[in-house]
């Protein structure tokens, strides 16, 4: 992987170019490279040999505590010396000033080795990073920096029993914690009531702390929530709360009381089960907060788990939201390393396997001799009969593909946050269209690799002897949190197609066809460029004619199919410019035929050949429906199934 | 499903009508009735209630025997007290003499409430079955009738760790046992020595004794196996070596020694965790043969497990694939039940979630009302959404759409078995070429329609305490076993699509295209009969194409494609035979609209058009390749990777 991890970042994104900006000045390819080969080390040292452990010893609940494996313990917290969490951030807070497109690069490597046990990190690092955005000087002080440090880990609490994909339904209650709620040095302090659930990481023994960020409603005088997603605020809400202490340097946090948030029970999943998964109950009273914090508030009995206000009332989903195209970038990621994990396992299977015999051509071409097999030849491996290439080539189309967009987005990430004006509000538009591609393409694709990774294998890759059967179970998980598949396709064609009056989709069509104008100007290239236009044009009409009558009950009702036909384009998008990046240095080095760099070009190109002839025609069946309006699914009757 | 099973046997296959054939003059629309009710009930009380325990409880193994559940001990009880091991057996050996599509149809039950419980009982069926047809009277009466009557069971041993689909590198070898060899009354005695893997049923204590049918091949003077699969005989070895005893009325069978068959492993899977699944060592000397068993043989120190010839020497493939369409044919209704139990756990779940809120239609059209939604109404239930409908949809249109496929096929085996000459040779035919359909697209698409069964759940689809996520595990298997879907292709356009000059392609061709001529002249379905019309003729063009070189390197290497297009192809000639009897019904009953019967019918038109206008176009990609023998798989090298 790290050899196409350096075409991707260097041959065609130019990373090492983002050291000429300010923010960037300390870098350089040697300390991206750095950060890389650290990365790779610790992943391939203290997850990767663990990632079955992680599946097979589930997270235990005692009744007290959820225990994790020890392995999981050890490799969080190689991953936080590393300093890892706070990658991204600047170095005045201990941060490393790394480049998102970098940062994710880097967080490739772990997602690879065990997504289930860098889930914890990643979350972390979101949380923090989005109290950096919203919250106060001591709110990151006290919260944001002990995680970016690894000492507390964090959460995201947005869904609800009642309330999974519909966060207007959230019925959380935050009410004011007493008359002077709003003087906490930690923030306006509330009072919450209510249940989260599918909690990622909302309860482990890995850290002393973890910081649960959570969206609630603060009930108006008449103690009513306002419906939709308007009256939603966000909270901090640690698991103990807080305080400082004098330091030997500086004041140091300490833990206080337990705060009211109880663990209701873990989730048992198909897979990902390293990374805990629960349902948490704020307020229930299982740890009532009393004393220091409890200053006889407004609910009259100081029930409720204390929490700070992070940003302004009603801005919650905001909050929360601005940090999304990363967070929904990096479960992309994930979902395409797990596609990378059983690509490289099966490749490697049938480099090994002997099994059958291939046809052989005949000997001289028109002598009539026999294209038959050989039953007394000892057998081949598998990776010489062309259903198996095929079903390695679909892997490798799909996993290098997606790991291609989700650098193209991390990098377009690094644009809007250090470009020039124009070029940052263009990266800022391109984020908003790509991101429920970058999301959700490799979230179904990258899944479908893992199958093939299973088939490869045969009866071997059905048994639990081979990792790839855990990559596949792992995978299913990101069609659906983060913004399920089907609400991903809403997200683009009921909002970011027709944002701005289409404005952002004629961005992305404008660098589309700036590629294809690049490679049909590339003699073996003409074919795609041609294709991809072909695409491109059926999107755009499809688009329109989904619109056509301006109401969203007939444009949406084909919402998934042309969010699958969306992201088949934009990544024959991807693999036009990587086979044009290819096609150059192939041109420019003149290498001999059989060597290694030039096999390692002549596999992008395949990958690329196998993308426009096997899979960009499926577009087509896509956009029928899209284009037609078709009224089968909406016009369907509960009744009739 | 009982109405859709009966709208399928009797208003489409018009099954009842097979009473006035000899074979079956002693049924009736009554017994078939009465079959499926024992069925159904049955599997609802003894497999459903503990298709969960025979996952979680996976077989275990204390080193002397395996360990199932009780409750698998009790269904298989009451599966064998059913009768329905020997349901399509004659009467005058216990059977009932059913038709081959009304004993599937039984079985469906049975596959729908746990696929892996009832694993044991379809392989002891078919076990017996095929020593009917090959067996010596001696070896039916004590391996078949003891295997029907639920005393034994059996299991069909083909892979070994070596030679997974390469059956022609089967290497277990099959020594004469001594001078008199041939004078067993069992049967030519041999001697085995080898290994079987990937063994269903191959070590349980259900049963008193485990009937094993094992191809190994007989050495020739030299000690040599001859190469390729004409080597390959069969042998019924069975775990304790039988012989007759004086019972009351007849000879008894009764176990003496224990034969040298030694389970070397238990396999843990992914899913299918209820069937054992074993690695067995033949001869290894664990359980050594000696006393009267031994006569000296010609291996010199009478080791080896002992084994009676079924059917000549080098006929092994043959007998084996005798039942090979039946079982094939059992294996995809196996998908499609699973699929089926999927679809009808998230069709409940999305009836009874209430989750989000719809866009509403204007009131009056034109009037430029609102078509947003009030988030202060109640949720709704999330099978009002387009794209839960959508995905309900694509379950419906998958798993009845292979029911209806699957007992189709059973349908031609009865017509082979009993039908007139010519009509009797025409089913064959049709059966070679639909069986590679009806084993392989469920196992693909019903394995989709799993998928969308937990997308539909959201993140309850992914715990373990909805049934949906154990449904896709099981079904992961069927594209390996019985022939993967690589084997399956290349059998389809291989050997099947060129078969007698193409005949058996000319013949589907010509029985899809005589439901398109009816379809044409009906109101509503001319639009679906033109679309299947072009999607034949592009099939038969791609076929042709394919084969243009008549090289099968060329033809081959799309063969997959190849697969899935003609899959698509015969499921929307399904969807058009179902939707012409849904018409007519329609029509002559004048139904109601709104009547349970009407919305019945309205549901197999929408999935009917829900397949033309959502899946039928998938076709055309497929094709592509093959039509154009895309090289790009072949093509690939295996350093480029």
């Amino acid at each position: 992987m790290r050899a196409t991890l350096d075409f991707l970042l260097h041959d065609w994104l130019a990373v090492e170019s983002l050291s000429e900006r300010p923010r960037f000045a300390d870098h350089s390819r040697e300390t991206f490279d750095a950060v890389l080969d650290t990365c790779e080390k610790i992943a391939r040292e203290k997850f990767a040999p663990f990632n079955r452990l992680a599946d097979t010893q589930e997270p235990r609940f005692d009744g007290e505590r959820v225990h994790l494996p020890q392995a999981t313990h050890a490799a969080l917290a190689a991953y936080a010396e590393s300093g890892m969490l706070a990658a991204a951030q600047d170095h005045e807070i201990g941060g490393m000033q790394l480049p998102c497109v970098v940062e994710m690069a880097g967080n490739a490597f772990f997602s690879k080795a065990s997504v289930a046990m860098s889930g914890y990190a990643m979350l972390t690092s979101g949380n923090a990073s989005l109290l950096m955005a919203h919250g106060t000087p001591a709110q990151i002080d006290m919260f944001a920096k002990n995680e970016f440090a690894g000492r507390w880990f964090g959460t995201m609490c947005l869904s609800e029993p009642q309330a999974g994909s519909s966060l207007s339904d959230v019925a959380t209650r935050a009410v004011p914690d007493g008359p002077g709620f709003e003087h906490d040095p930690l923030g306006p302090r509330y009072r919450l009531n209510g249940n989260k659930m599918w909690i990622s990481g909302g309860e482990h023994d890995l850290t002393e702390n973890i910081v649960h960020l959570v969206l609630a409603k603060i009930p108006d005088e008449d103690g009513r929530l306002a419906p939709g997603v308007k009256g939603i605020s966000l909270f901090v809400v640690p698991k103990f709360l807080v305080g400082l202490q004098d330091g030997e340097r500086l004041p140091k946090a300490v833990l206080l009381a337990r705060n009211d948030v109880a663990l209701a029970g873990l989730n048992h999943k198909l897979g990902y089960r390293g990374t805990t998964n629960t349902l948490l109950n704020f307020g229930e009273g299982r740890f009532p907060v009393r004393g220091q914090a409890d200053t006889g508030g407004l609910d009259g009995n100081g029930a409720g788990a204390i929490g700070y206000r992070v940003g302004a009332p009603g801005e919650g989903l905001k909050c929360m939201f601005h940090m999304m195209n990363e967070a929904r970038i990096g479960v992309g990621l994930g979902a395409v390393m797990l596609g990378y994990a059983g690509y490289e396992a099966s490749l490697e299977y049938a480099r090994q396997r002997p099994q059958g015999r291939t046809h052989r051509k005949p000997p001289v071409e028109g002598a009539g001799g026999s294209a038959g097999k050989d039953a007394g030849a000892p057998q081949s491996p598998i990776i010489e009969h062309a259903d198996v290439k095929r079903m390695l080539l679909a892997q490798k189309a799909y996993v290098e593909g997606g790991l291609a967009l989700a650098l193209y987005c991390a990098r377009l990430v690094d644009e809007q946050a250090t470009g020039a004006p124009e070029a940052s509000r263009e990266a800022g538009t391109l984020l908003e269209m790509l991101t429920p591609i970058a999301k959700s393409w490799p979230s179904e694709l990258c899944l479908e690799a893992n199958s093939l990774a299973i088939q490869v294998h045969g009866g071997y890759g059905y048994t639990r002897d081979f990792p790839v059967e855990q990559y596949w179970r792992d995978n299913r998980l990101n069609m659906i949190h983060e913004g399920t598949h089907g609400i991903q396709g809403l997200d683009l064609l009921g909002r970011k197609a027709v944002m701005n009056g289409g404005a952002g989709l004629k961005l992305v069509a404008s660098r589309i066809d700036a590629g294809i104008a690049r490679a049909a100007q590339v003699q073996g290239l003409e074919e795609h460029a041609h294709a991809l236009a072909g695409a491109l044009q059926r999107l755009g009409s499809a688009t329109k004619s989904a619109w056509a009558t301006g109401d969203p009950v007939d444009a949406l009702a084909n919402a998934t199919p042309y969010l699958q036909a969306f992201g088949h384009t934009v990544l024959a998008w991807m693999w036009l410019e990587l086979a044009l990046v290819a096609r150059q240095r192939l041109a420019a080095k003149a290498l001999q035929t059989g060597s290694p760099d030039a096999d390692f070009l002549h596999g992008k190109l395949a990958a690329a050949r196998y993308f426009f002839h096997y899979e960009l025609p499926k577009t087509s069946a896509w956009l029928n429906v899209v284009q037609a309006r078709d009224a089968t699914c909406r016009d369907m009757q509960a009744g009739w199934f």
